[in-house]
Formats: structure tokens, C-alpha cells, sequence
């Protein structure tokens, strides 16, 4: 099932860039929970292209329609069933594309992988598979605030070498203040123009999104394989344009010695708390009460408006310069998209957490 | 099903630091491969305690037995079911940590996540889990190299601020010719030099160890979910001691623009190939047929002999020093894992991709 | 993952009786396959109400649209969205059964288990789900009998008390051929005018679906837990009304020695053949060449025109009376339901089997 | 996983007949469970050979030993490895079977699916595997009994033709007097009689244990694929020797009218309850309070002292005379086999159920 992601709490995606639509069925979902498409639809705007000129101007109102699952504005248990209608699809912008692989794209995999693909818009591989993810994130993310009151938020931390210092009192409204959706205003502004100036020359950055998941309860997380930290990595590097996860010290973390790395322990209103949290709310793998604090490296998007040398599907040498419409900086709509795959991998794990460890309190004496 | 691994070639493993011994059952693999304890010992060898001066002194042959799955020297199709009894278990030695809380190991989190632990060498917490990992990682490399030509190594790169220099043509032999598994061999001296300094001291220290799978077909990864370096950054993230992941250009490749990061396609042997590889072996999650390229951030070891402040069971704030035995750097141990983790993500990729798009070649006429 | 099936070829259906639509998600699908709309409304239109004059009246034209995974024609490996919209829904006809449990029915069961519920038409627990499994079906079926040469086909074998006798050469045309889809055309005449007798009642009636896998490759069936004949099982029990399942021999066969039952084996044609065929196909849960076959039971109608006592919401007895329509017996609608159920089994095997067994070809010299 | 059941409580079998020999890997265990070896070996002893005259003489203890995830007697949450050694085996007694394919066994299947197999007793066809699933499913039961008030118990109701009448009164007691472990004792000792004259003959029998599950909570059970009895007609088919499965009014229900066969609710001792139990305990797929009720079908054993007419694995036509140890009727020792995967899957049931369904009491005001 290559197109599902979790073990009690499921999404199931599916679309291209230029079928009829992207959508996403969700299984597992708890029962009685008010939900509305407009509360989806808040995610899916954050995301969506056009919402800023800092990025891809192509033209989807993303509408999301919720198929079923819900009655009378409450969910029934039963799998929801979203999908949102591509409308500003343009084919016939692609047709090069169907011969001239993209360089650092999909193009050439998928053409190898499966013998036949979809090339309008990179078929599946576009960042549009994602809706499905925000939109069921979207659900994931009531949950948590209402039930657990987890609140988990995302920042671009980094464009290119433009870096914000480390905080961790960053609020939701100081990220969604600006275009770039850095919560530091002036280092915000620096990248939006760096963003400008990159675009005015055809080309594209990369940066660092730090995602942060407060109020977690301690015990998240199956030691072994199913680590928090390591569904989180691998959520993480199934988006699109990324190449590297760090939790906690990351890798800045190798430089010290164990006997500075280490987070001792310590008694803090009444609980067990670190002094500090290199280990990054994760310890042996399940969260330890301290904020989850990761980053995800995404690389500058692949389309630039600059000839660039590639091969073709006859397997000659040729060039391409990509037209057509894209962000030169992914990282103000991935945000959302962070956040919503966060918010997947935790309540996935909250539910079997309590499923194995809470349901049955045997005696102890 | 928290302690499995794998879609179709799977790994289930169990046991305790100190409780009867460690194990893992193979499922789903293929049959009439020739299969023999020696050659999975010679992995299990190359990760077991004892093996050098710069690791944990505890002495353990770590022999593994197959007890099921194998008839007459082959592999039948059936569980491989294999296991390694625990022989120098010190329980005495952990009487402390019943009720001290080790910083930055796993003790608060099973504790709180369960409610009921065994304390003994970290239980199942222990890194001696990863026995498991590494027997069944031995059956994966032997398919991987007879039947696809697959050759993954994984070595030492960085111990501390010690890094060795990017090199494509390291040999498993210049990684085996020294303790430290680092196939610089001037840098791996210095390595060595510095671990045991810190081991003098009472502390640990980590790094980074890189791997790279060669030769790999073109075509392995699942879009969306299942991309080959999300399975590979879990993988990896589900060891003891990691902090980050990351692929190709990774944290350093937000640095570049667009123009310089993308890797152009050319015909190289008759081949497609690009002219560099900031992808790392991956384009949109799956494999183009370059080396796929990694590495991991370890932190140092949790376990140092200096006092720490900590917490115990009784929520009391109090002091700990570790006594007992352990490794002041876990890398070169973690190489023979990381590898084996590497050759199941791999394995397991290659009969997904199989399965589903080799299997059925329908006329495209 | 309730809400679906399959392990490599893996189908996830959505949708309620009077919600949206419903709908599927094929994933795993081999990528080249020709498929088109048209192919996949011949299987529904065998499913659909109004088909017939022994079947429900509800007026649904059950029109498929393929939402992703196509192009130009031809699958893509991409998940594959099919749904249906809802048309004919009378909303208004379901009122009392808001608050009064209809016997036999999920009514209660779903009251219990959600403790909120969707009651137009049975919500989630209509048959109306069973579209997406058809649509799913049909495409299983292609790659069936495209790729591997197997055919399935099921027909009424019993309505009550009224049988048709053995026989292993039923005819697609011959089941076809009335509206019962019984294949002998005398007993299909009598089962037609049973059910118009007892639909005149207000009552209804069940009865037996034989299915038979013909051409099946010596092998499918995973021994221990997936056997083939326990998937089928598990698929056949999985469809509303189903009260058992027998292969082979079945619950007659228990009236035997082993003696009489054991099937042996012969030389045929140059193939290992078994001179008789009480174990239905299967032998140790792994196909043995010769025809699949299996029966499923299926109970009377639970809605009936007559009044039933009952309790409601309030917990208060009470009495209702269905109107509305429905179908006096499900089977001859159920006929390719239980076919789609069977072909998806025998697909999804039929990949598990190559991808651990016949991929690999190691030397056994 | 082919070798894996359950999604929460999962259990992982490995093993052969005449290997080292077999076990079990128990995941997804809640902790905290008081749990002895001597628990295991109560339900072990009860489908071990050599316990009675009327089954095979095989000598094995049938010893088991817990392996991890147990510590000072409770379990720690972690995988409960478990495992039997084989001692009794006579790998010289099948050399015959190393060529001559066994009428109506897995021999020839295993041969053609595998291309290689372990021909000594089955080796992984053997009922040998069921060992694990015994022990398994002993602490299944002890949840169950322990923490939900479940009970379940399984009988033999008919050999051959002899049948018990219904009853819904049967106690372990009645069930455990007596070695053919059919709670009637009047007709057991027919069936006691029938069995020893069956074998005298070299030949076997076969006939239906009935599973009566108490107690259990409304609810369990997911509707569409995982319907709780779709899940215990797998796991029942999933046991060697089996050829149906029926729930409530199962085949014989088709004879009646669905006003005959409707189950009407009523209100008895404050619970919404049915008069009678058709449905035998489940509707919509999902628990109802009312019994479980379910009757699996067994062959007569494969294996009899008379020669039969085979062929070999050169493709010879030729004859085959069994000697050795075998059971001339399964039923006996299948009773606890058929308990405990009702356990497996009630448990599994029960944790889904409240993972999705109880966890999250969203205010419905």
C-alpha cells in the first residue's frame, strides 16, 4: 500500500497535477467529532498556490468537498473521503516534458519505474499529492488540540544561508504574519526579498523548516522500529524536495561529548523534566514530555527558468528550460504540509499508545 | 505490530539485554538460498562486544543458531527464526538503575510509557536488539549480492570534529583495516586516539557515519510514502543513538541555488546517468541508478562515568554515576547495523518494485 | 485499516448509502494495463438495482468515473480512484429507523459501536459499499484473464430449498441467461418464481453462491494464517448477509473417511493432477491446480415488509414495519460481488507468490 | 507476513515439524499481565499428542519455554518470544515422503510453490505450527478472562455422523470429561468408540467443532472487511484440516424466511437483547451482546494406513502406503487450537475497538 501512511489513524492519497483531481480518504478516525469542510479548507489555503507573491501563481481555489464519513456535521467512524477538483490544469504546457526529462525531477524515475507515466505536471509526483495530507492533517490537528491539547507548529527557520536564531517561544501568529511564514519579522523580510531576487533571475533556494510539538504527553512512540522520531523522519522525507531531518542536536550534536549532550533530570512543577533538551522530546524513542523539536532540509526547487542540460526519453542528449509556473522557494506552502504530517505520525501514535498501554490496568500488587 | 520491519521481507525481533537472549524471525524469504550460521556470524562478529580496545569490554560470543526455516543448507521459504543467547548478563551490576533514572537514556520514557520495565541493561532498550537487525541484514546483503549485484558499505566518516575527506572509492577493506572502521587511515588513527582519550575521562563522544549502496537498479522507492530515502531515514532513525539523517546534498544543500544543485542527465555508458549526484541515488523517492549516498548523525554515548543529576522512581531528585561496562563511542559497532538496515530497506524495495511493476508486461502496442 | 483489503493489490472503499457517493482506491495496480470506464460498468451494471424484476427498484444508474491513475488509457501504477455518485437517495424514507432498530440489521450494532451513526439506508452498512469492491473487481479481473489466463465465475446454486445439482462445466452465458443467475435454466425459472411469490409476502428469502476458479497456476496461498482458501473466506463472510463458507467436500465432507475423502494424485495430460477434487482446489491452503471451488450462505433478506417487534433508541419496545425498497433476495445482485471478491484474492496471491518465489532463481546445483 | 495474524495483538509463527523446533513471537501485549510458563503449558498439555488413546502416540512434552518480555513474572509490553522444542522426531520415517507426494497433503503444493521444502513430518505443513498459536492464544484468553469477562470454549458437537443436539448450557467441565472432548458424554463415548474403530482400520474421520463465545461486549467487530466473524472464519480456516466455516443459522439458515429468520430485539434485564440468536452474535458484522456462535468443518486426516494411488517428484505414477504416528481423528486435540484463535481475534478485536471507537468522548451537546 504505498499510498497509505499510518497504522490506526490512515490516509490513503491519490491524484496527479492534471487528472480530474487529488483527494484522500482517511480511515480510523475517531467518531462524534464535529468537523466542517470549512475547518479543512483553513489548512488547504495555507497551502494553496496564489496566496502570495512569493509563490507559484497558478490558480487553484483548492476547494475541498468531503464525500462521506460525516453526518449531520459530525463524523460517523466510517472513512472520510475529501477531494478537491484541479481547475487551472495546462497541459499543453507540458508537452516538452513528455520526452525531455527534468533534471532533479521525477521525470526519468517514474518513466523507468513503472514503463508508462502521467507527464502533465509531473503526474503524481507534483506537490498537489499533498492536499490530501493537509486535509487529513487538518482532522488530526482538532483532535489533538480538542482531546490531548497537543498544539504543533512550523516555521521556515532558514532560506538559503538567511537563518533566524533559535527560539522557543514562537507563536502561530508571528509565523502566519508575513509571506515566508518565519516567525522573526526582520529575518522574514530578508528572505522574502532573497526569494524576489532569485526569482528575477530564474532560479530557486532551499532552506530549513524547525517544526516544534508542544505538550505531548510523555510515553508516544514504539521503542524498536516504530520510534517517534523515526515516523516523524520518514513522514518528513516523503515530502517532496527534502533531504535531511535532524531531531534535537541533530547533527550540530556530534561535535559535543556525552557528558555535555546529556540531558540530566530534574523535578520541575512537580514533574520530571530535563534542564535542557538536546534529546529533543524524544528519549529510547517515545516522547519524554519536553517540546518534540526537529528540521527538515529542502532543497532549492528543481524547475528553474534556465536552460539546463538533460537527456530525452529516445535517450539522446539535449536541454530544457523549464516555462511554466512554480515557487522558487517551497518552503512557505510546506509549512502547512509539515505540520499536517506531524500531526499525523502523533495522533497515530497517541491511539497506539492508549491501545496497548492504557486500555487494561491489571493489578499490581 | 511495533517491533517489525519491512513490507515483504519482513523482521520481527525480540528479547532483552538480560533476559534469556535476543532473536529475530525472517518472513517472506525467498527459497532455495544457501544459507549458512557461519555466514550470518560473520556479520554478528563484525557488531559483537569484545571485538576491539576502543569498545564495551563485555564479553559476549553473541553465536547465533537458526532454528527454523533452513533445510539441508537452504533457505525454504518458511520464518528463518534465529537467536543468540545472553551469556555475560551482570544483572547485580544495574541495582541502581531500578530506581535511577539514566539521563538521555530510555529509563523515564519505558517507565512512563508502560508502567512496568525491566531494568536490566536497559532491557529492551538495549542496543543488544540490534543483533536481530544485523542476522537478518546478513540474509538480505547475500540476495542483494548474488541475485541483483548490490553492494552497500557503510563507515565512519566523522568521530567528534574528526571528519575523514568525501571520497567515492572507499572498500570494505580500507573500512575493515581498522578498529574504528573509518577507511581513512590516517584520520581512523587519530579517531581511535581520541575515543580513548575520552574513555579516559569518563566520557563518550559520537559522529557521523556515511553509506553508500552501489549499484542499484533504477526504479526502487515508492512515491508519495514509502520514497526510498523516507524508508531508509526511518530505518536509520530507528537506531539507538541517532539524531539525524540525511541524503546527497542534505543539511549543505540548502546553501546552493537551484542552477547549481540540480544534476543534469547525460549518456554515459549508454546509460542515463547525471553528471553529479546532490540527489543522492534519488529522484521524487526512487532510485535513478546512482549510488544512493547517507549518512547519520550519532550522538555520544548516554552512558559516561561522571556523576549527573537525574531523578528516580520515587519523582526525588538525586545523583547517578554509571558504573558497568559500555562503548565511549558507538560508531564503529554501528557500522555493520547501519549497513543492515540499509540491505533491508533495499531488499525489501526491490521485490515491492517487482512485484508490482516487473511481473506483468502488458503489450503498449 | 477497517476499511480495507489486500495485501499487495490493495483496494479501500468509502461512501454510505445516501451520503456523496461511494467510492475505491485502488493501490498496487500494475502500470500499461488498457482499462477504460466501460470495462468497469459491465461488472456493476451486474450489481445494479432495477436490473431486473426480482431485484430492488431503486433507480441507480451506478455510473463509474475513474479519478486518477489512468492516462491516455492505460493504468498507471498510481492509485486508481473510482466512485459513484449517489442518486436516487430518499433521505425522507429512513425516519423511523433513525430511532427504531430494524431486526437482523446493523442498526444497533452501529448505535453500539459509534455511538453516533448515519441511518439513511443503513449508512455505511449498505450493500451500496459494495460497489467499490465490483469496480475494484473488474480490473483484477482483466489482469486475470489477460495475464495469467484464469476465469471466475459464480452462479446460484440454492434459493431456499430449491438446488441445482453439481456440475463443472457452468457457462458464463448459461449464468447470464436469466435474472437469477442460476446456470440451469429450469431450476433458474423455478428460483425466479419463488422469490416473486415471497416478495408478494412481504418476506424474503436466501440461498447458496457456488464459485468456481478455473486455470488457477499450481501455488497461490500463503501456508499458516493466508491460506487461499482462508482469505476467501474472510472475503466471502465480508459481504452483508453471508452466514458461511465451505470448499471442496465443505460440511458433507466431514461424513466421510479419509479413506474416501483423500484425493489421489495422477499423472493427466502430463501435469500432476488429482483424480477427484474434495479438497476444492487447495491443498495445505496453497492451490493445487485444479479448479477453486467454494460455497457461501446467505441468509434471508433482513428487510421485510412485514411488522417486527423491535426496541428503539430510547430502549423502549416498539414494532416496526419496513417500507421503501429492497431486494426479496440478494443473490442473483450478489452473484458479481462474490466473483469481484474472488478475483481479488487471487490476484493479490498471485503477486505475493511471484514476488517471494519466483523472483529469485538461485542455482540449486 | 504470511506468517503473522492480528493487527494489534499480533502474533508471529515460526517453526517446522522435525526442525529445532517451534514458537511464537507475541507483539503489541499489554504490560503489567501476571504470566507464567505454567499458564501456557495448561493450554499446551491440552493439544499435546500422546495425551489420550484416541490420538497419536507422538511423544513430545511439548515443554514451553518464555523467551522475553516477561520480567519478575509480568509482562513488560515488549515481544513475548516463546518457543517448544521438538524432541520425538524421526526424520528417518518420511524418507519415503521425500519423493512420494502424500494424497490430500501439502506435499506436492509446498514442492511446487516453494521449487524446495523440508520433507520430514510436514515440516511447516505439519499441525506442529499450531503450538504457537496455542500459547499465544493462552494469553489472549487470560486478558479476556481477566480484564473483560470474556469466556470462550470450543467442543466437538460431531464425528462423522454421530452429533450432539444444541445446547447452549456447555461447561469447560463437561467439555474436559472426556477425551474426545464432546461436552454430551453420552454421544463422546460413541464418538470415543467410532474413533478407535476408524483406526483399527487404518483409516480416519473427520467431523464439527462448535465455538461459543460469552460475554463479550457489544460492538467488536469492523464493519466491511474485518467483520468479526470474516476474521474468525480466517482464523478458522486458517487451521490445518479444515473445510468450512458457519455462523448463527450458517447453511441450514437458508431454508427459512428472512420472517423466520429475523432475530427480533427486546428489552431483558435492562439491555437491548434478541429472542433468539440466528445471527449467532453478530450483526452488520459487528458484536450484539448476544453469543458468539460459530461451527468449523474438519476432513477426515489425510494421513491412513492404506495404500494409496500417488505420484512422485519425477512425475511417476506410483503407490504410497503411510506408516508412522497420526491422529485418526483431529477434533480432539483441534478443541484448544479452535479456542485460542477465537481468543487471537476477540482480543484484537476488542483493542481496535477501543482504540478507534473509545478513546476520544467528544462532547455531543
Amino acid at each position: 500500500m504505498p499510498n497509505t501512511f499510518g497504522k490506526l489513524f490512515t490516509i490513503s492519497t491519490w491524484g496527479e497535477s492534471h487528472g480530474g483531481g487529488v483527494g484522500v480518504v482517511v480511515d480510523g478516525c475517531p467518531p462524534s467529532l464535529p468537523l466542517s469542510e470549512e475547518e479543512i479548507q483553513v489548512e488547504l489555503d495555507r497551502r494553496r498556490p496564489g496566496q502570495s507573491d512569493i509563490v507559484t501563481p497558478r490558480n487553484e481555489a483548492d476547494q475541498v468537498q468531503i464525500l462521506s464519513g460525516i453526518y449531520e456535521g459530525r463524523t460517523t467512524g466510517t472513512p472520510i473521503s475529501m477531494m478537491v477538483f484541479n481547475k487551472d490544469a495546462r497541459p499543453g504546457a507540458y508537452e516538452e516534458m513528455k520526452t525531455k526529462f527534468r533534471p532533479s525531477h521525477a521525470d526519468f524515475t517514474y518513466h523507468e519505474k513503472y514503463g508508462y507515466r502521467n507527464p502533465e505536471g509531473g503526474g503524481r509526483s507534483s506537490a498537489r499529492e499533498t492536499i490530501g495530507r493537509v486535509a487529513a492533517g487538518a482532522i488530526a490537528k482538532k483532535i489533538l488540540e480538542l482531546a490531548v491539547g497537543v498544539e504543533t507548529i512550523a516555521y521556515v527557520r532558514q532560506v538559503q544561508d538567511l537563518a533566524m536564531p533559535e527560539s522557543s517561544s514562537v507563536t502561530r501568529e508571528a509565523i502566519e504574519a508575513n509571506a515566508v511564514r518565519c516567525p522573526d519579522q526582520e529575518v522574514a523580510a530578508k528572505m522574502i526579498e532573497l526569494i524576489k531576487t532569485v526569482r528575477s533571475e530564474g532560479d530557486s533556494v532551499g532552506g530549513v523548516i524547525e517544526c516544534r510539538i508542544r505538550n505531548l504527553p510523555v510515553g508516544l512512540g514504539e521503542p524498536v522500529f516504530d520510534r517517534f522520531e523515526a515516523d516523524l523522519a520518514k513522514a518528513m522525507l516523503s515530502l517532496p524536495a527534502t533531504k535531511g531531518f535532524e531531531v534535537g542536536s541533530g547533527f550540530a550534536g556530534v561535535s559535543l561529548k556525552g557528558s555535555q549532550h546529556n540531558d540530566p533530570f530534574e523535578i520541575r512543577d512537580g514533574k520530571v523534566r530535563t534542564t535542557k533538551n538536546h534529546s529533543g522530546g524524544v528519549q529510547g524513542g517515545i516522547t519524554n514530555g519536553e517540546d518534540v523539536l526537529f528540521r527538515i532540509a529542502f532543497k532549492p526547487t528543481a524547475t528553474i527558468l534556465q536552460a539546463q542540460a538533460t537527456v530525452d526519453t529516445d535517450g539522446q542528449e539535449t536541454e530544457l528550460a523549464a516555462r511554466g509556473r512554480h515557487d522558487p522557494c517551497v518552503l512557505p506552502r510546506a509549512v502547512p504540509i509539515v505540520e499536517a504530517m506531524a500531526n499525523l505520525v502523533t495522533l497515530d501514535h497517541y491511539m497506539r499508545q492508549q491501545a496497548q498501554n492504557r486500555l487494561f490496568l491489571f493489578d499490581q500488587s
